[in-house]
């Protein structure tokens, strides 16, 4: 009989952590700075009670192995960070469960089949400098540190100079990619941040992926002139190009059963009193198939050709940022998903909506992950908050899956050493 | 016969203003600063040819008046200052042709048969302190000046303190009216600001008036939320209800035969990833008719509240400023249409989309425009412009509309002194 985890306890490890770095404003461990290395250390504090004694790799992610019987091991993480006043369990969530995984086999004195390992990933939020899955994605060798060198925080400080005082040299990242062999799966518990869960009544659902994303800009540009003076069919105003285009953006996302979000729309000069010059609309299209979310982008780059015809604009249209789904290991999923239906009357796999650090282990190492509901929908917001009866339910479902997977139940591809890509 | 006025010197007469206070980067005589004071020297300059002295009244407006056989007299004018960046003829044009009436009697050595006034409006624009028609509303007594009291200008300086530098104190501007008895009719010339007689190829056109306005504030508020984690039929956007009435608000222009514009759209927080908290659509509705312009404003804001319901939105709605529309007089349009035939193949009558100080004018005196054509409909900009030859035959326009007013043609009801209300 493998050992129990002690949900309750993680609960109270994550009641204290908001007591530490949380307040009246929501949690504030912003990435490098004070509330991030306080949660860090409490991290260490309890660790050190499991006699554990955590690394860092070069990217700043937190590794603590508790020794198994075989490598290479099962790896249980989330993040430790927040956004500015954000909520106190996205990312704490599942670094404390997987610390509660360690914690039972631990205090059990029964030696794991396999490595058990937590992994604490740095700057998942990209709250910071604007690149989120920094230290994941260091992992997995899809950084380009170029990317992030000229970026700079609130307060100008540039990453090499912020990573420094944090112990990590930014031309050096790139040799976080030497975990890879030590992953052999990879579990991550994380809240939903939607609102699917909690309106289906369901405590916890295992995730067999993440939807793509297209991100592009729309600028159109029409002619400035006044409010008063100009006829209505004399007009080449960018503004309602843009606007139409949003509406199309909702009606393409529904039609095709992806996501389609328009939430940053700015027009120049934003006057009462004239037509504006230009209208930038950023398009930000989800889907969990890729031919799907192909076929959304190329209706809505048509459709804002047609528009920018019907209204006399010109239109430039750029790529953002693109991400192709990511289908998480099948035999994983599976595994998450039984013990999903251990604990809950039902079962429920779903696709994730945002990108997770789990996105960026799954290029490298089988991946998956376990959704906890949401209240309202909400996160980012001090108004994040789960049930306390969903949380304990999905702490142990993340317990009973770990040790499945260490038990072998489901025959998961456990990855030999020196197999990484 | 009455004296001619020269066209071509009114023409040379505003190319030197904007040698003077014009530039690479379009006219600068934003109103009680120095590009507007070297403006108004270059006019006494002018005036002092024809020995005539101008002075001030509280509101800054200046007045100068060559002596005729009875009064009240014609008044001519329109207003030097202009935006920043602006054009050369916005202001400009009405002033300086209004000058050449008064030097074509000058200097043929005639007494015209009443007193012919020129008055050059302080601060039209309103650019410095976001209060149009400051000069002329003082002059009509519309103005409240504890409207403009607490304003500050971009360098946060109050109109207290600059119109004192400029000799007006702000607590005696009520006193303008005092002028109302001198006013027995009164024109304007002024550019279009519009493509309607550049369209028809009109040279000039009589102006029977200004639409009024509408301008109310819409506030959708929806909930923020993730653009990833929420389906869309979860979702409260308001940012798409906004966008649903902006193009709403074009369709209902078109339909009542008004105008609708919605250049001010500001949605927050303006993040590509997230459903946004709130949108605000800024709506301007101007009809020439009272009972249409408020037709057009209920049909909006009944669109605005089923699109709020639709959405799941709270709303908002605010008044930001109203006008009724003005008419002018019609005995002085109808001799405003008349030169424009003599002058032109062709008679055309047009009502105003924007104010200009003769709406203020018009509520206690007989008032009418001339409107000039202006390329591509442009101004306040560098490129406003009117093709030479257009603008000799406005001016002459102004000029044989002045001489067929002071001959009582058409039968002016020109005003018995101290019958001003």
């Amino acid at each position: 009989l493998n050992p129990v985890t002690d949900a309750a306890r993680v609960i109270a490890d994550l009641r204290e952590l908001d007591r530490r770095t949380g307040g009246s404003n929501g949690a504030q461990r912003l990435c490098w700075g004070e509330g991030w290395q306080i949660a860090r250390e409490f991290l260490r504090e309890l660790l050190a009670e499991l006699s554990i004694e955590p690394d860092l790799d070069p990217a700043g992610n937190l590794w603590a192995t508790l020794e198994g019987d075989s490598a290479p091991g099962l790896v249980l993480g989330s993040h430790l960070d927040s956004v500015p006043n954000g909520g106190w369990l996205d990312g704490a969530l599942g670094v404390f469960a997987g610390l509660g995984v360690l914690r039972a086999w631990k205090e059990a004195g029964t030696v794991p089949p396999r490595n058990l390992t937590l992994v604490d990933w740095a700057d998942e939020e990209g709250a910071r400098f604007g690149r989120s899955l920094f230290g994941s994605s260091a992992f997995s060798g899809s950084l380009r540190t170029t990317e992030i060198e000229a970026l700079v925080d609130a307060d100008g400080a540039t990453p090499g100079r912020i990573l420094a005082a944090n112990g990590v040299d930014l031309d050096a990242v790139g040799g976080a990619t030497e975990k890879q062999p030590a992953v052999g799966a990879y579990l991550e518990l994380h809240i939903e941040q939607g609102p699917v869960l909690e309106a289906i009544g369901q405590s916890v659902a295992a995730v067999d992926g993440c939807v793509g994303v297209r991100r592009w800009r729309f600028l159109f540009v029409g002619q400035p002139a006044h409010a008063g003076t100009t006829p209505m069919d004399h007009r080449r105003d960018p503004g309602l190009a843009a606007a139409a285009l949003a509406l199309s953006v909702e009606e393409i996302a529904n039609t095709l059963g992806g996501r389609g979000t328009t939430g940053s729309l700015r027009v120049s000069p934003c006057l009462a009193t004239a037509i504006p010059e230009s209208a930038e609309l950023i398009v930000d299209l989800r889907h969990g198939q890729l031919a799907s979310l192909e076929q959304m982008l190329e209706r809505v780059q048509a459709r804002a050709s047609a528009l920018a015809d019907e209204r006399g604009c010109a239109l430039e249209m750029d790529p953002i940022w693109a991400i192709d789904p990511i289908d998480f290991d099948a035999t994983l999923v599976a595994t998450a998903a039984r013990a999903c239906r251990e604990l809950c009357d039902s079962e429920l796999v779903v696709r994730s909506g945002a990108l997770h650090d789990a996105a960026e282990v799954a290029r490298v190492a089988p991946a998956a992950m376990l959704f906890s509901p949401s209240r309202r929908g909400l996160s980012h917001t001090r108004e994040e908050d789960t049930a306390e009866a969903d949380l304990l339910i999905a702490v142990t479902a993340l317990a009973v899956t770990a040790n499945a997977v260490l038990d072998g139940w489901g025959g998961i591809p456990l990855r030999s050493p020196g197999s990484g890509s």
